[in-house]
């Protein structure tokens, strides 16, 4: 059996970056502006991974170091003098912030173009100021005052977004204000009876999960960016997590929620379930600070797992693969967790992997005539009696599609670094990498078609003589109807036109994921980045009814006006 | 143990007329509208029930038949001639139909309101008339037609509203259509690996249940209207069904939605899921008509279950039969059906049910001195080893709760009549008694505050000396958060003010679980009944948001303008 193999390199994504961490001025956790790491790209991967990666994609590691903190350029601030001096009234001093620290700290999100323009000096994205509102009579406060004063307002969880949520153009072009919910962050009701707990928008799951496991619960949302994301932001994007198979997506676990609005406040969701008309709920969730700002959430939660079995198991092929979850999905089968990798990712992760268990685990599996396989990693969370008799259910479906068991020191391995992998990105950005994920979801019938256009389209836009992109994918989450496919990105940047190049990549993807049936996004959101292909998965009337809902809400178009809808 | 006792009361709620059943000209079962019934009252009930009613309610069996349908008062359909002649350009003669019967087979639904009404002649909520669509291009067609010639559209399913959807009083009174639906009940497409099919409107469960059986699937959607409610009508009141603790509310089965409105079609929902925005599919599913009409559903099915395991238990108490089931559903390990009968439901059904094993049952429960107790209709379905698994994980905590195992029997005699007991309720008011159900749902903290107050006030608004009401409340599903609860009221009927007398019960009971904190239904909708509460529920700001949508889809305010939406 095979330990520890480090299966870390699976998730290379989005997300924040560990060696930068601080903390902030609100006890929460905040990238550092100066990043302390390391300047020499050949320290970033093991020799072996660096070598791998050489090959693959033509890549010549080169130092590409972003501008200094100090260079980064900053407009003044364009609050005007009147809505500043009204919000200091509403919020106080300290809650008003239009210093260039504050500012540069809710600039952009995550994603691979905010990270490339930040890296540039860029920082015209930063708001204009930072408003830090206690409650949500406040926000509703502060929210009627911008609208007066023509003020723009992007909520701010953990500056997490991979879709541009934070990078939204004002068509208008008025003064911008980052509205930072990092002070309502507390637990106010917790309903054991009921799984219901009611607590603040900036709260973060560690944070929650440290209060309700004191009480012997747990929420389980666990996405890649779970160390820096807010609970609101997950409800205003739709989140997913690692273990939404089991637990079910962020939106499903929303029993209710207060959305403040430039019209007043929603108190909307009816725990348990509700026949009242059209789900009004279902409308604040993933409006992505468009509407308003979530100022509250009630949540419901679970008891924390008794038990826990993750383990590795291994396809001969990708279809197989598909086959079998497809099955165990049919079937109301799928485990808790359920990931499985291509090929490409499979062989990626083995070979890159470290230690002494990672070659016993190649060894094994090149011995079993499965190195060209998928890897699955699989994990039961629940009632120990319960996950023995799933997990003994799910067992025969896996080997009538050809699966062998590969052990539990993989699933095991996996969920140990499950976290850790995105805070490589920013190293390997410093080597001349572009790193980026996509991700979209498909039903089992057009999951194979959605796979293959989505890695056509970028081999195509991203290769080029001597160099091509690497493509690790992975099936994330299953449901009885589908599944979602998540792609990690691998290319030699272009350093002349870097985002022009990433640009033409995500849009060829795009276009041919929908054409083959994809949704357009998963669990990352629609943000700015998707916003041009919205009607393509709505309808253009679609798109007519959440203007006339925006309409109504936000009358004037202060409210995360670049996100979301189309122009 | 004892075999077979009715307990065919347990359900004395609205739904079709078995006794009055015949073919439609579409072939799908329509009420009759001459009813073919015994007019003794002394026959509609075994001797014991009846007696045991008359001493509870202080009723006194009398015939009040409701007039001849010769007799029922039907005004002269309104529909313009230009209407008219451009309805029959766009669907055929055939398919817009003006005559007395077509009328009067559409008028109303089965709420007590409805029945009531039209027991005493009343056919004033009867459509000017009929069209039958085949597609969604004639329904947009149509609407289009209707929004130019101001003539008001009211979708016809089943006619099994009992909130009275079809009933809403248009405020500028003009012309209405009934658009049927019953020529789009066809199946579409199989997807048999991503467990969807794609359906009409107007197909209905038994029908569709068939066609899925034949591939060896089920929807397993079977709420008390089955025989005639239709799938669209599902989709548009947000239905909950006998088995949707397991298998899902009706709303969690669908996957997608064509929505034909004034201003266009809609095509709604991506399976398996999306993060694009807020989620439009659950604005169109509880739209009751109001936003247009549903021509397609691409409806989340399953494989047949292989096992079904149904059986009574008793706990002493409806407090332990509340807990033990709240246990149950924090851990997830509610079963499939979940059926908690009150002390006073629990009572009668045993009173009323006939034969020698409802005999033993009663000397049983007598013997454990349980005959005050509880009664637990469970049943567990899918996989053999699954459903054992469950079950044993499900026994010990009903123990624990001091719950007694009664049987199979139980269970499955409660399985076998489920569907036939709204067809007594005809007979029932025939001979002079109130017979009306209500539901809300709570969370698992609230439910017993929702519980006793919505008795109180039924007992308050209907108790006059020397009568009372009998009032039998079940659980009907479970969810982790919560319950529903469904409360079956009978009454000696005020022959005087009949219509008053459930009027002034009705907004008490409602007054009273929207105070103690129920939701405003849980599975019945919006329609005209409730739709003074509805901002009780979403808000005075939440009804403007769909009023916004409903401006947006429907600005002529044709669709169905008398329901869900207050004045």
């Amino acid at each position: 059996m095979p330990e520890q193999p480090e299966l870390t390199i699976q998730g290379w994504g989005p997300g924040g970056s560990r060696g930068a961490t601080g903390t902030g001025p609100e006890g929460v956790p905040e990238g550092r502006l100066e990043p302390d790491r390391d300047p020499d790209p050949a320290t970033a991967l093991p020799k072996a991974a660096r070598r791998h990666l050489e090959k693959e994609l033509g890549w010549e590691p080169r130092p590409t170091p972003p501008v200094a903190v100090g260079e980064i350029r900053l407009a003044p601030s364009r609050l005007p003098a009147e809505a500043h001096d009204a919000l200091v009234a509403l919020l106080g001093e300290e809650h008003v912030r239009t210093d260039r620290e504050a500012r540069l700290r809710r600039a952009g999100g995550k994603s691979y173009l905010d990270l490339l323009r930040r890296r540039e000096g860029d920082a015209s994205d930063a708001p204009d100021a930072v408003v830090l509102p206690g409650s949500t009579e406040e926000t509703v406060a502060l929210l009627a005052l911008c609208a007066e004063h023509g003020v723009v307002v992007v909520p701010f969880g953990g500056g997490t977004s991979v879709v541009g949520g934070l990078s939204g153009m004002d068509p208008d072009d008025r003064p911008s204000l980052s509205v930072d919910v990092s002070r309502m962050a507390s637990v106010t009701s917790v309903d054991v009876a009921s799984s219901l707990v009611t607590v603040g928008p900036g709260m973060r799951g560690p944070a929650f999960e440290e209060v309700l496991g004191a009480r012997g619960l747990t929420l389980g949302h666990l996405p890649q960016s779970w160390e820096y994301a807010t609970l609101g932001g997950y409800a205003a994007t739709r989140s997913a997590g690692q273990s939404s198979t089991g637990v079910g997506r962020f939106d499903e676990l929303v029993a209710g929620l207060t959305l403040a609005t430039p019209a007043g406040v929603l108190e909307l969701g009816h725990p348990p379930a509700s026949a009242s008309g059209p789900d009004l709920l279902g409308l604040a969730l993933g409006s992505e600070g468009a509407l308003g700002v979530i100022t509250e959430l009630r949540l419901r939660v679970r008891p924390a797992p008794q038990t826990r079995v993750y383990e590795g198991w291994s396809f001969r092929t990708w279809a197989d693969g598909l086959a079998g979850l497809q099955r165990l999905a049919r079937h109301d089968l799928l485990p808790d967790v359920v990931r499985l990798s291509d090929p490409e990712e499979t062989r990626t992760n083995l070979l890159n992997a470290g230690g002494t268990g990672a070659r016993l685990l190649r060894g094994a599996l090149r011995a079993r005539r499965r190195a060209d396989g998928c890897l699955l990693v699989v994990g039961w969370e629940g009632l120990p009696h319960v996950v023995r008799a799933r997990r003994r259910a799910a067992v025969p479906v896996l080997r009538e599609h050809g699966a062998g068991r590969v052990g539990h020191r993989v699933g095991e391995s996996w969920r140990e670094h499950r976290f850790t992998a995105p805070h490589l990105r920013d190293r390997l950005m410093d080597a001349g990498l572009l790193v980026e994920t996509l991700e979209t979801a498909a039903t089992w019938t057009a999951l194979p078609a959605v796979y293959d256009a989505v890695r056509t389209a970028l081999r195509t836009s991203l290769g080029r003589p001597g160099r091509q992109p690497l493509l690790m994918t992975h099936v994330s989450h299953g449901y009885a109807t589908g599944a979602s496919l998540y792609v990690t990105v691998l290319a030699d940047r272009d350093d002349d036109l870097p985002l022009q190049q990433w640009l033409g990549a995500k849009r060829a993807a795009t276009e041919a994921l929908l054409a083959a049936g994809g949704t357009l996004t998963h669990h990352h959101a629609v943000g700015a980045d998707h916003r041009p292909w919205l009607a393509r998965e709505v309808g253009l009337l679609g798109v007519e009814v959440l203007r006339a809902v925006k309409q109504r809400l936000d009358p004037q178009g202060i409210c995360n006006p670049g996100v979301l809808l189309p122009d």
